[in-house]
């Protein structure tokens, strides 16, 4: 089994297909499309390590979080990511502190990991900008991704990226078939969730476009997924 | 003695005098201003509680802070007021909670409030919108007086009013006689803060001017205050 991906026009899971043979692929291969052939990873889970790093040098590190895709899309991302305290959140920040450096990266980093199922870290993706795996630290950190961004190209001193609570979760809110407004949602949304923050992206609604996300935080991991996705569930239409 | 006030123009101090005797303000009286004249208070220090009302009748309150005056213009402010927990604070919400009701408030209103050397607590003057002594709710609260403001006035749900750290400090950035960009002072007010916040409000500095403030939060009160004063020192100019 092979990963097949087109070289333009990917994201979210557009121009990639996993497939056992040639003939899987006929169609892209009719219009002379060039391909990239990967090796299909065996994987226990997504992971993500965001760095920002300024001109002078400074490097500063979000813990390691974990991100959960349906339909090749991020649903979900829980800060920290469960069970990485230690080798594994010290090798993901190696990486990620390598990667900056070593290509002299301005701004925000986002590193997308697989935890392989025979326990390796294996570099999936990199966005040299804030990512939506970083959207959790506008309500969960200290400082924001786009706040750090910010300081970060204009060579400022970089703010902490400690957590504000043990567990935050982002739940993305995704359009759906009927493309009411979104504002008509908040009342319900946000009933009796005091703590629950959503970010809406000012987008017209399409069928599984990316038009909000929804953030939770506290102490209780299972707590705060349920209560980031009861709101976030109002907000699908 | 007695504290007159001219009943139009007041903002930080201005339009405010104590006087011992009718001549002291024979400037105001020979331009026929109508005046107030109130008993001057003598007070320990000043309050604010603020509190968020929706036309549904839900309310949410702040903890009570402290703020702290410089030449009648608000300097700092400590949330939560030091102490303050137990009856204190239980008054206070209650003046808050009963003027909004009766007031029928929708928004953010804030109650100033003097707490007099006999232990009482005076109202001295309320302002029906997001106030200088709610900005420390920007970085130190689950939600900044702003967001709060909106939620109101649009009926939603309020959100959770808790603090972020057991101290947040804000103190205000005033114009100096040197107008230069703020932006230039960056650099050397968050070297080494990296959990301060300087918000700037895009005002053209003039002397005495409020320009911006800054917030620093954690759990050591005279740490969070010298560390909110130290960064809040290189903006004034």
């Amino acid at each position: 089994m092979r990963s097949l991906k087109t070289p333009r026009g990917g994201y979210d899971g557009k121009g990639v297909r996993i497939v056992h043979s040639a003939d899987e692929v006929e169609d892209w291969l009719r219009d002379g499309e060039v391909l990239l052939v990967e090796e299909l990873v065996e994987f226990r889970r997504e992971l993500a390590q965001l760095v920002a790093r300024r001109p002078s040098g400074e490097l500063a590190l979000w813990p390691i979080v974990e991100s959960i895709q349906r339909d090749g899309v991020c649903a979900e991302v829980i800060a920290p990511a469960p069970r990485t305290a230690g080798k594994l959140a010290d090798l993901a920040a190696d990486i990620a502190v390598t990667i900056a450096e070593q290509l002299d990266v301005v701004g925000v980093l986002a590193v997308e990991l697989f935890e392989t199922t025979d326990d390796r870290l294996v570099i999936n993706e990199l966005a040299m900008r804030p990512h939506n795996t970083g959207h959790w630290s506008i309500d969960g950190s200290t400082t924001s991704q786009f706040e750090q961004h910010l300081r970060a190209v204009l060579d400022l001193p970089l703010g902490a990226t400690g957590c504000r609570d043990p567990w935050s979760v982002m739940v993305n809110v995704l359009g759906g078939p009927d493309s009411g407004s979104l504002a008509d949602r908040y009342p319900l949304a946000l009933n009796d969730q005091p703590t629950v923050k959503f970010h809406s992206y000012g987008k017209q609604s399409r069928p599984g476009r990316k038009v909000g996300h929804v953030t939770a935080g506290g102490d209780d991991l299972d707590e705060v997924v349920y209560r980031a996705r009861a709101a976030a569930e109002f907000f699908h239409s």
